[in-house]
């Protein structure tokens, strides 16, 4: 029977033939990722199965993100907590604050996934790395923990729904506007436990922080995963990065889909997510006007080095609206690095934007830019529910870090090429 | 009578032709400082005054420093309210998040301060700005409401102590180290409402910056204020940056000293403050070899330009301990961006720090690099006291920008050259 590229993966990985959604598989895991915040429970789970050692040293990558530089004693000890299961179990892939950054911006930089692995984290948004052609899901973390001890998991296979995308985007569009356009269509639940395939000839525009993007925020539609097939932009990127030997598959040309979602990316046009559902989107132009507290550049969503430079290119030369604050975290340090290279930071600088450290930050309502009540802020980070970046009073769009830059210039909300 | 530069300067705001220690006196002041954690209060008793508008718009200063970027809604609200302040009364002196810093690195840095003015501020280390020649202290909320309503405030006239300051430092000593001696001596009640004045032919060997560092920690021995005369590198550094004319005061060759403290600078050794009390100074090398968690450059005390050429010159070309976190915080926008011209930032990058916007951040607890229980921080900030930091079972070590980064790279306290 024919199978999408999601279905082959699963069947590989549990050394099956075939398998059909709705199928129980036992997979192997090639990589089991987890954060501050979750990897210490997993870590009690993994110690409840009576297992001694880690599966696979090099398989396993602990990261400290969400809460760090801590901003509170209760996240200094939970990052404590971290590094001792770090020491316990001789960790080999360990990133400490200042040496890493965001999971989901080290995970693909750093050569942990290659086309064609399942990788799971403790984290919703691990399905990221399927821009890569990856399997990638987030699990809760007793299964994080039982996958760093046995190595495999199960898992259910997932129907498909396939996204073809044709055609250019237009000046401004990106990853962040495409996955929007998703959302507007399906809403939060439309692809609930389902995988999202993608493909058309639009794909070839689209680079891999285009993919990363919308495979980040795909699990906003309930999916269960979202894959991107390898094409040469996917090998460019692999590229000195990864060190291990992969293969290429390929979905059946007669796979079967659920269902499909066909966008003319020539058409989409700049897009946010109005409070409080990334599914509430509207076109930026229906909105503009809206005064600014805050903007936030950053995130697993939109903190790697080309929405730096996006947002860049809006800010050269021009000053934060005095009654607006910009906040600019770079998603990893070799994000920062790059942009530091490039002059993107002192863009940002002169702009007057505060400029954090690689974290989650103010994204999951951690720190580094929360909101008080009755504040507005547009935010290039992928939630946008009541109170999830501060206030349950407060007010968030999520969009592009194009249209984020321009904001931050105006003081309200506007089109990029109105800042 | 004779009198010392702090008593000229308050008898000259007061209308007097002499002050003698134990006056109360009603001085104008040059300049009301707030910030956002204290300034709402400010403001809540500059209305109980049943003022209407700020005795001088030109004079009064805000800042966003504290806790920004907001690391929770309490905070955020602060903030918040210390902005609707700011619109209600017209304010030109704002300093949002990005757009200023540090209150104590912005106020020399941007010439709100010349010699013999009176600057008042709702922090204690508002005693920083006797670097410059000023008579300069920390008041309470309350205090400063009634400032910034009337523009002159009581004092009660301080006793003087005179501080000599001999010879010319060594290698790797720096003001740091000067007010850390000063502790070792006359520990943290040993000034209590004196005025700290320096004098001595070493002065010419301390720039601005050590200086500012000197002031700045001098309210760790219980000083009222501690001030600096005027001379050459107190011209060239108020050069371009201050608008107003000022008259440069010099405390009378017989003025009255309540005592003297004489140090020879040249015999002053790398010094650091161990749990839990600044003046619990060691000499570094007694105490090398103590394993540390953190290591966190900033804040008011060792935040600015001089302090991070001085650490990135330890940690030029090396990388920090892989047991050991690095957080440096530019103490202000003009810092982060002279950092970034000169090539330190890109030095902290390579060696594996954490860079975070100017903010008070972790030195006062706030956020930015909290401590665990049972870890142990250098830092190069002011107070050490139980809890301090983070965690009351958490251990903080003072000193200056070389040690503090020579530690980094150890992952162990270490002196300078043993990095």
């Amino acid at each position: 029977m024919p199978m999408t590229l999601t279905q082959k993966i699963l069947a590989k990985a549990s050394d099956k033939v075939e398998v059909v959604p709705g199928d129980i598989v036992e997979a192997r895991v090639d990589l089991v990722m987890g954060h501050d915040v979750l990897m210490p429970l997993a870590f009690e789970a993994f110690e409840e199965t009576g297992a001694t050692k880690l599966f696979d040293v090099n398989k396993v990558v602990a990261v400290q993100d969400h809460f760090v530089p801590a901003p509170d004693v209760k996240s200094a000890e939970q990052s404590k907590r971290l590094k001792e299961y770090v020491k316990k179990y001789s960790m080999v892939n360990y990133f400490e604050l200042g040496r890493g950054g965001v999971c989901h911006t080290i995970i693909p930089e750093k050569g942990f996934v290659v086309p064609g692995d399942v990788a799971v984290g403790s984290d919703s948004h691990t399905t990221t790395y399927g821009a890569l052609g990856a399997f990638a899901t987030g699990l809760g973390s007793s299964e994080i923990g039982v996958s760093m001890a046995l190595g495999k998991m199960w898992f259910r296979v997932p129907e498909a729904i396939k996204v073809v995308l044709n055609g250019k985007p237009g000046r401004y569009i990106g990853g962040k506007d495409v996955i929007l356009e998703i959302l507007r269509r399906i809403g939060t639940d439309g692809a609930r436990y389902c995988s999202l395939e993608f493909a058309g000839d639009g794909i070839k525009y689209l680079d891999i922080d285009d993919r990363l993007t919308i495979c980040n925020m795909a699990v906003e539609t309930g999916a269960k995963n979202a894959i991107f097939e390898v094409d040469s932009i996917t090998n460019e990127y692999l590229q000195n990065r990864v060190k291990k030997d992969f293969d290429v598959l390929k979905a059946d040309d007669t796979a079967e889909y659920k269902g499909e979602i066909e966008i003319d990316l020539s058409k989409v046009v700049p897009l946010i997510a109005a409070p409080h559902s990334p599914d509430n989107v509207k076109e930026v132009h229906e909105i503009k006007g809206v005064k600014v507290d805050q903007v936030y550049i950053g995130s697993c969503t939109n903190g790697r080095i080309k929405d730096l430079r996006e947002a860049a290119e809006i800010l050269k030369g021009k000053k934060v609206n005095e009654n607006t604050r910009l906040i600019v975290v770079p998603s990893s340090q070799e994000v920062y690095k790059q942009a530091l290279q490039e002059g993107l930071i002192d863009t940002f600088l002169e702009a007057g934007a505060a400029i954090g450290p690689p974290t989650c930050g103010a994204c999951c309502g951690g720190h580094m830019g929360l909101l008080a009540s009755g504040e507005v802020c547009v935010s290039t980070t992928n939630r946008n529910f009541i109170g999830r970046m501060g206030s349950k009073e407060s007010y968030v769009y999520l969009t592009s870090p194009y249209v984020a830059a321009a904001t931050a210039v105006a003081g309200k909300i506007v089109l990029p090429e109105e800042a």
